[in-house]
């Protein structure tokens, strides 16, 4: 096969890996490191080795009792049992033991008759019977591990018993890393400024150097000056075997790393057609020995999926390691999926048990969304040429967490309470995953009904009986009867600037005084409230400026207010006292998790229920501001039709 | 439940296994270690972690562009452009940048027409359209990882992200590894006097406690002497969270383990129908705190299988770990198993991908041949109550390796050559991992002949024709044609000792000095040679003493008679040379590896009859001595009824 530069945009993902693997295919990586057995595991083999010593290295008993000669046994039974004399005919031995000279068998000592300076045997033996024999299991000389092994603790042993201490192993390739951009700064920084970014990918990369096999070298960050880059750049490449450049975010940035790859060699790819993580480059530096150039993507969901697809081959086969085994999963999809027609699109996802059946629901998709992928424990891919997926479909996704834990995740899609990340760090302590989808109460009923959830976190007020959840879930639940488990009733109100600086006080005063509020989407419960805040207080929605402006959670409202950028927005106290807010009391309201009825009998939903009536949540809760805690625990069931209420 | 002390020998693995987990349960680790996030990959949270900062901090502008007001936008269109001031009705940005204050959308440059001081836009955009608002990703206050959180890269990230430099994890549970007996030495002991035993268990144990998460600390050893042993056992139980002690392989030994388990607390379990590890010893140590104590029993094979069933669940779960996911497969048995009734046995085992079907041969099953499990792929279970596997039983195994290197496996079944390992060694380099039984010629045949083998090396005379291997193949092989590949010409003859003190020089010779003689195997084509040697000199098998004392290979020969135990045998130079010993050439001959003809289309064969002809591999082979490699790679092919030769 020849060898093609391809310096286009957008060519398909199979076309730019044979081009980066065409390109690289030559390079090996022949460094050697000698260890001793203790520092070797899961290290990989350089060379065959050969045993120094026989294992065993002489004829070893292999039970405790008597060394004989097979011979003097012939005849023995047990009507007529045969004596031996002990120092002559048969020699008290140890399982280990070397056989004594002259002897050719062993007698368990179970089966000797021992008489003082005699023993009495019942039965003949056949010559070294309980004998390990020299090299029985390995003979001087032989291969005990071959090349390329990646060392197993049973390898290790099986070296030390053919007496070598160490071994030599294929040393891990050196990964440089490079990060760009003025703007980085430490993850240890104190008060970050407007537009600097903290520096995760650094961190990311490294660690992916390391799960391949690799040992990542991390250079000092570059500044966006050229010279720095290509100063950094001549270091890198005299001292590792492979080095990755992590942009900065920003486009222009990119094709200056791909100017600057070409300067030290030539590059082969620029631009993939996939999703996150399209402006990757890939190079090869020419010189005294080449060296592949990786040019990541700044983005972080990018730069992890770039990593996956273009550094883990490459440093797996540089540290003479398999590709790790993936696990393939088949899951119902619980939404649709929209996709771009031109890329292969990564979409991380949770996958859960749920009544039974594999499920399986994509997480927001912004590349910047790194908690994304360290939620996720699953990724599917809408390959190229697709418009996306539609809901219900089965869909194989890779496993990116061990199946035990995706079987003990309970997924809780619907509103957000800031207390369910300690319900969940409760929960953890039991082996239980709570992860939980913030999509508003109406559209986690929906989830819970469509078998796509667990639990529905779910405030819902009914304007007109003044109730709140049960008439939404008769509305919008499953048709099943229903469990709602109260988990805290919470103080709702109005989250404002530290000082209340526009004395917003009311509802009406939100209009009056023309706050810039921040909203909560759709078939949210808070939104709900605040509809029916509105109505009561005589003010149209159209009077709100900002009303139409949405965030998914009360603390990214909070930090809305915070930041400034907003003036105010309805939430829960607990929100604006992690964010340093204000906080004007409007009501209180229940907040209940939905739940099927007969998955009370599930033992991870039991253990949840215990767990929220437990008195250290309660209190660890009512810390947090504006709960409270009397009722929570009390569980109550809703049936459709004929809905009846018990505690 | 109520815990119960079981002091039996024998009882069910079930039971001692609910026994140990019942007096350890409440036993916990809370030691916590504070790491750097380059240090933390793979370590499990002891707590969740909150976001010290937003990400993004500020809001960010998305794309590179022009950051305006979406009202200022509002009816521009492709046949009515907008012109925007630059500076005050638009500002330059790029990705990443803090949205400038007074402007709320982003415009991507492609959809800009830049016009100096101005440039026009076509169409109008929403409100904060291209902008990532703060705490997009992770608001602060927020959790970040939960507790119990085995951390990914995308955690590390995700920490960094929210400002945490630093996260705290449970610190890795130290266990002690303390090994027991006056007769172990180091591995690197340069002659190990007889009945020493090179210590292999302290290196085994310690990477398996590395492997399952914890910490291993290795102790000095331990001579015979109990107070010795208890004095390392106070020290240890001072330092550590798990002791393991491993007896030396004597019963009695074992006994002392228990009883010295006793004085420090109590017993739980000696003695577990499993074989092998049947005399385990389980107990708890009291004191300030329980530690758990295991005796492990000294046959390395047994340490393995007691590690992995009883060690294994208790370092995961003190380590706050998920059980590794296993692997399991469906494969052919080639070979009956027979099994004692009374036991689970764990039968160690190669599995590989032959004529298209996974198969899956027995490895030897001796306790002490700890080459069995660096050579196994998968494990198979034989459960108590059953007297074994029949051949041909669809068996589910466990993959000890990853399924890539199962299905890369290639099975030579058959006659014994020193000069396989060589070439071994070539097919690494290539992820072909050649693995061979040494079960004789004619077994190798007829396990070609069941698809239980890929490769048969073959080396068997036909004394009527006086030829070697078709008869053979046709008597014994497949139905099918068959290639005989030429893997060497090769010299047999008598391994004596050095200096052929019995000046042994022709077959009457052995009779006539009644040397002790040691044989191979019947139907291993060095006995059938000898058989044939033997009738031509006129000499009876009788007149041979040891003629029914047998080996498995040519170093096992060649190691007997360089211990003295035996005088000689018959076998290759290579093995005589290896062993030290000297040697009388009697007959050269070809050995050849058989295959199905077919089978030739696999990549992995033609790789292989490649790399027999291959320059580099003839050299390494011709300096082991005794080899002509003159028509090395050379493929003949037999066909039933009607053979034809071709080369």
């Amino acid at each position: 096969m020849t060898e093609r530069s391809v310096f286009l945009h957008d060519i398909a993902l199979g076309e730019a890996q044979l081009a980066f693997t065409t390109a690289t295919k030559t390079i090996e990586n022949e460094r050697v490191d000698d260890l001793a057995l203790a520092d070797a595991l899961d290290r990989v083999t350089a060379r065959a080795h050969f045993a120094r010593l026989s294992s065993p290295h002489y004829h070893a008993c292999a039970m405790d009792g008597i060394a004989v000669t097979a011979a003097s046994t012939v005849g023995a039974r047990e009507t007529e049992p045969r004596e031996l004399l002990i120092g002559s005919q048969a020699i008290w031995v140890d399982t280990g033991d070397p056989l004594p000279p002259g002897m050719d068998a062993v007698i368990m000592i179970e089966q000797v008759d021992d008489r003082g300076d005699r023993v009495a045997i019942r039965a003949s033996v056949a010559p070294f019977q309980h004998v390990r024999p020299i090299g029985e299991d390995v003979v001087q000389s032989e291969a005990v591990v071959a090349r390329a092994r990646r060392l197993a603790p049973a390898d290790l042993a099986a070296l030390a018993s053919a007496g070598l201490p160490r071994v030599q192993v294929i040393a891990k390739p050196r990964v440089a890393i490079v990060t760009t951009g003025d703007e980085l700064v430490d993850p240890s920084t104190e008060h970050p400024a407007r537009g600097s970014i903290v520096d995760s990918n650094g961190v990311l990369l490294a660690a992916y150097v390391r799960q391949y096999g690799g040992e990542p070298v991390s250079f000092e960050r570059v500044s966006d000056d050229v010279e720095h880059l290509r100063a950094t750049l001549r270091d890198a490449l005299a001292t590792c075997d492979l080095v990755v450049v992590n942009a900065g975010s920003s486009a222009g940035r990119d094709d200056h790393t791909a100017r600057t790859f070409a300067q030290f060699g030539r590059v082969v790819v620029h631009g993939v057609a996939i999703r996150p993580g399209h402006p990757v480059v890939l190079g090869v530096a020419s010189g005294l020995r080449p060296i592949p150039l990786l040019g990541i993507p700044g983005y972080p969901v990018s730069a992890a999926i770039c990593a996956d697809l273009f550094l883990r081959p490459l440093v797996e086969r540089l540290a003479g390691r398999d590709a790790a085994d993936t696990r393939e999963i088949d899951a119902r999809l619980t939404r649709k999926i929209f996709s771009p027609l031109g890329e292969d699109e990564y979409v991380r996802a949770v996958a859960a048990r749920v009544d039974g059946e594999l499920v399986v629901t994509p997480l927001r998709r912004g590349a910047g969304v790194i908690t994304s992928l360290a939620r996720a424990n699953v990724m599917l891919t809408v390959p190229r040429f697709t418009e996306g997926l539609a809901a219900d479909t089965i869909v194989r996704v890779r496993a990116l967490r061990p199946l035990a834990s995706i079987e003990r995740t309970l997924l809780a899609v619907g509103s957000h309470d800031v207390a369910i990340d300690l319900l969940a760090g409760e929960l953890a302590a039991y082996r239980i995953e709570l992860v939980s989808a913030n999509v508003g109460s109406i559209a986690g009923l929906v989830a819970l009904a469509s078998g796509a959830a667990h639990l529905a976190g779910t405030h819902v007020l009914d304007p007109a009986t003044r109730t709140y959840n049960e008439r939404a879930v008769l509305r919008y639940g499953p048709t099943e009867p229903v469990a709602l488990v109260r988990f805290a009733e919470r103080e709702q109100g109005l989250i404002v600037a530290r000082g209340n600086p526009l004395a917003l006080f009311t509802i009406a005063d939100l209009s009056e005084r023309g706050a810039r509020y921040i909203n909560r989407q759709r078939d949210a419960g808070t939104r709900l409230l605040f509809d029916d805040l509105l109505q009561r207080a005589g003010v149209p929605s159209a009077a709100i400026a900002g009303y139409e402006r949405i965030e998914f959670s009360h603390l990214a409202v909070a930090a809305l207010v915070a930041e400034g950028s907003a003036d105010c927005g309805l939430g829960i106290r607990a929100a604006a006292l992690a964010l340093g807010c204000d906080f004007v009391s409007l009501a209180f309201e229940p907040y209940d998790l939905a739940l099927r009825e007969r998955d009370l009998a599930d033992p991870r939903i039991a253990r949840t229920i215990e767990t929220i009536a437990s008195p250290g949540l309660r209190a660890q809760i009512e810390r947090l501001g504006g709960y409270d805690m009397q009722h929570a625990g009390q569980v109550r069931v809703v049936k459709p039709k004929t809905a009846s209420l018990a505690t």
